[in-house]
């Protein structure tokens, strides 16, 4: 029997599984949270940070991998040399300057008081006034690529993370042989060379498999410094997901624990990943990873333009099929924000009494509400609106309040709203030419909330599949491992024979009732409606009232 | 020194207070729950009532007054020869239906299981389906009177209370004498006749100093048993606000502890007979009695028609004015409705641990904020919108929610929502022609609650004083009583003279700070865009969401 490990880099710590080829069986896991975690106030020698900055340690990255990898070999009982393949995944995007052997310059002692030396995580909002820039530039000079991300690039992506350090530490910007994702720095470490993947590139660095970067002529638009970025700093060479980005190195083995010449996947990102961990193989098919936040990755044969998705990229989930990126910004958020804030304290006591959690209690209470019987709308807006309006000064509402609303129906009302915003996504896809032909669903909603899975169901009218697996990703990235190593070392040739075999979803699939359905078509035609008079102009009242706040709180300090 | 008493007849208790005539020097004063309490469950004898419904049982009024007048003469130490008048207050329209000779029918033996044969509590709404059909056949009629009372006639008042009991109780319409306000009520108990005061027949019973009740052809086409409902069953005497009702006789003596020929006033409205305890006495001025609700009575010149106002009465609050009132349904109500629902245990901790109650320490946490820092705003519609609107299927909203909101920031939008409403109708006075020169407070709110009542003066960019008795209503009353002595007795000749005197304001008035008011001006232009897109038809939505719920609800029954 051969295995597979999977490395899932998550926000705050990594998780490593161990898997057997052919069956997808999970044999053992193990996490490490990392020493750093986020650095958002001072950097480890108390150099403060400025607001909106998030920054990592890479040195973690690898401290995890041999706190973890070692371990789940151990806790399986396996022979290491058995284990043929490797695969990672990341956030994204999650970048860092390294110089020319790919050591990070924040581990040049020279540079260890420098945030830009270090990795600015996905999160890391500091780059919006060079996004927005960014944005304005390409707008002008009628850029097409804008469209394939909804008309927006994020302050989160590559491209403004590195104008920040070009036009804040303009020495880190000219020591940095090479700017990459974190997702890439690791898979360097494991295999000994620079194969950067083509999901990141895709979805967060402006690369088109066919068209490539934009021009130099953009980037000198941005910055007469930046004209060669790619060229000298970035790389045309770009890997598909799915290919093998090489072997684990003696240097590797060391720390990891895998045997030398274990095969190495090229690196993904934590959504995408989960694709093939459900065995989805076929275009038409649609999966949300549901947690805090939701990510909607679509499969399809063309590129399309839909309005307000956050990216589409060739090869960028599986090979062969064009990857639809889309998301809410905001979803389990919602429901903590409400449970932090406003769940009321004989609420808390009852939970405590009956060992729930005000989650549970909640979810209990509002379970039994009749489809539209609360009265109230939501827009699922308390973080912005990412996919389909993409815009972030987009606010919350909520309406129908009465002096009978309960919190259980205000919380109910969040998960609606939150479907609603799915639903809008879907038809948005359609009415775009992308059929959405299945739905599925994987991450902590997907695998403890069947309660807000039956709304999203009885919501969208489309039964939703939810993966078999709760580590969704980092099956993903074990499967992935299996195909680097290739069927003749006991892998796979192919990823889609992997997610046949080592994919697959739950039994219980959650069906829409037709009679819920009816009820939420009425509801969703009300949100519709306040989504765009709210989200189109209409009506600019969100903006308005943030900017009033800016002001007011700008006065007080 | 002579006193008169005021007695104050609220929803649940009456309070009597001991007044110096003179001064206004409030002596002693004492509450009386009454025994009954509202029904709206059962009967005495258990008869089930249905949902809507609540009662009152008059004999508890009697027992009030038994229980505090004596109480209030004796704490005070005075000679009770030396009480000159008596005057009352009461809620409205509650009613009742009595016998020629005064006794309810609820006092008849055969009688005390029908529940038409009881008080009929303000509160009272199972004649909704009678008003709306009243609405309807007085709008086809082209009922001029509609006009004066913001176009629709309450389920809430006498005509549709009466209706009801026709349709519903035929042998009570027909046994019933006299159907009448309780307050007029307890004043025939006092002196021993019949004295209708003109501020529930304006305001509750569609009468008017001119040109006198409805037609008989209009209470004729309500149903044909109602043509002769005035003459048979009210009276077309009406005795105006300030007026002698008559003297306190033996029987009245026995159970009162008043002295035998003590002067009864007329009997008034807990909201309207507050106007002379703050010592208003000149046209232009406008009071709000703050509580759960807000009722707001403004003395004016004229009779013009102020879209939504409740209505405008002639002698309706003090002689030889206008009295308008306008109203909101929900003040108090929303804020408590917060605290009961949505206040998170962690500040239930924390306002134990402080010795504070959760008001307290959500407004101390509140009152830091700048005005506009929330990024909030609210319609304050939870229980529906009486002014300018007068529509009870109009639902709360609140917009701008974000992760960050905090408890406080809704706290306070809800609190500067119903200052905005406020607002809304100072301005529809204003722009029908009835300025609002100076604005006054009473109540719960404006006594205990400065930090709402400073948001109320920057939002309505006016001076806001404030009744310095905290009983106005039944310092009203006890006023209304002096007059009722005359000045030969001791007391006045007019209410005028007692406000002058016995009425007044606290030293502190509100203030509007001109740099909160600018703010408030931008953060009101937005509640009125809203207000008048949910308001005024051109989304309904939430009209809609109330439908989808009654049909749900009734689904599940």
């Amino acid at each position: 029997m051969k295995y597979c490990v999977g490395i899932d880099f998550g926000t705050l710590s990594a998780r490593a599984l161990l898997v057997e080829v052919g069956t997808g069986r999970e044999l053992s896991t193990a996490v490490c949270e990392y020493p750093h975690a986020v650095m958002d106030e001072h950097l480890p020698d108390g150099t403060p940070l400025m607001p909106d900055w998030a920054l990592q340690h890479p040195k973690d990255y690898l401290d995890a991998i041999a706190a973890t990898v070692p371990e789940v070999i151990r806790q399986a009982g396996v022979d290491k040399n058995d284990v043929v393949g490797v695969g990672i995944d990341f956030t994204a995007c999650t970048m860092l300057p390294v110089y020319r052997d790919g050591t990070p310059l924040c581990f040049d002692e020279a540079l260890t008081s420098n945030p830009h030396a270090y990795v600015k995580l996905w999160k890391h909002h500091a780059a919006q006034a060079h996004a927005n820039r960014l944005n304005e530039i390409a707008a002008a000079r009628g850029e097409k690529f804008l469209a394939r991300y909804g008309g927006k690039i994020s302050s989160e992506w590559m491209v403004p993370k590195i104008w920040q350090i070009l036009d804040e530490a303009p020495e880190i910007y000219e020591k940095a042989d090479r700017f990459l994702e974190a997702a890439d720095w690791v898979v360097w470490q494991l295999c000994g060379k620079e194969m950067r993947n083509s999901c990141t590139a895709g979805y967060k660095a402006i690369w088109h498999k066919r068209e490539g970067y934009p021009s130099s002529d953009f980037f000198k638009a941005l910055d007469p410094r930046l004209e060669n970025l790619v060229d000298e700093k970035l790389s045309r060479e770009i890997h598909s997901i799915g290919e093998k980005a090489g072997e684990i190195t003696e240097k590797a083995a060391a720390f990891s624990g895998l045997p030398v010449g274990c095969a190495v996947a090229v690196a993904n990102v934590d959504a995408h990943v989960s694709v093939p961990a459900l065995g989805i193989c076929e275009s038409g098919n649609m999966l949300m990873i549901m947690g805090t936040s939701t990510c909607h990755i679509h499969l399809g044969d063309e590129e399309r333009i839909v309005p307000g998705m956050c990216g589409v990229v060739e090869d960028g989930v599986l090979p062969g099929f064009m990857g639809y990126e889309a998301g809410q910004s905001c979803v389990g958020d919602h429901f903590n924000w409400f449970v932090e804030n406003l769940a009321c304290a004989d609420y808390e006591r009852e939970a405590k009494e009956r060992g729930l959690s005000l989650h549970q209690l909640l979810t209990e209470k509002a379970e039994k509400l009749a489809v539209g019987e609360s009265g109230l709308v939501a827009l699922d807006w308390w973080n912005g609106n990412r996919s389909v309006l993409v815009d972030v000064d987009l606010t919350g509402m909520i309406l129908g309040l009465t002096l009978l609303t309960k919190p259980e129906e205000i919380y109910r009302a969040l998960i609606e709203a939150t479907a609603y915003g799915t639903r809008k996504i879907i038809e948005t896809f359609e009415e775009s030419g992308v059929p959405i032909t299945g739905l599925y669903a994987c991450g902590g909603i997907a695998e403890k909330n069947p309660f807000a899975m039956q709304i999203y169901a009885d919501v969208t009218g489309k039964e939703i599949r939810v993966a078999r697996s709760a580590q969704s990703p980092a099956l993903g990235s074990a499967m992935f491992g299996a195909v680097a190593a290739g069927k003749a070392k006991g892998g796979y040739d192919s990823i889609f024979e992997a997610a046949k075999e080592m994919g697959g979803v739950k039994e219980r699939s959650f069906q829409p009732v037709e009679e819920n359905q009816r009820v939420y078509d009425q509801l969703y035609a009300e949100y519709s409606i306040l989504h765009d008079y709210f989200g189109r102009g209409e009506n600019n009242v969100m903006k308005r009232l943030k900017k009033i706040k800016a002001e007011q709180i700008a006065k007080k300090l």
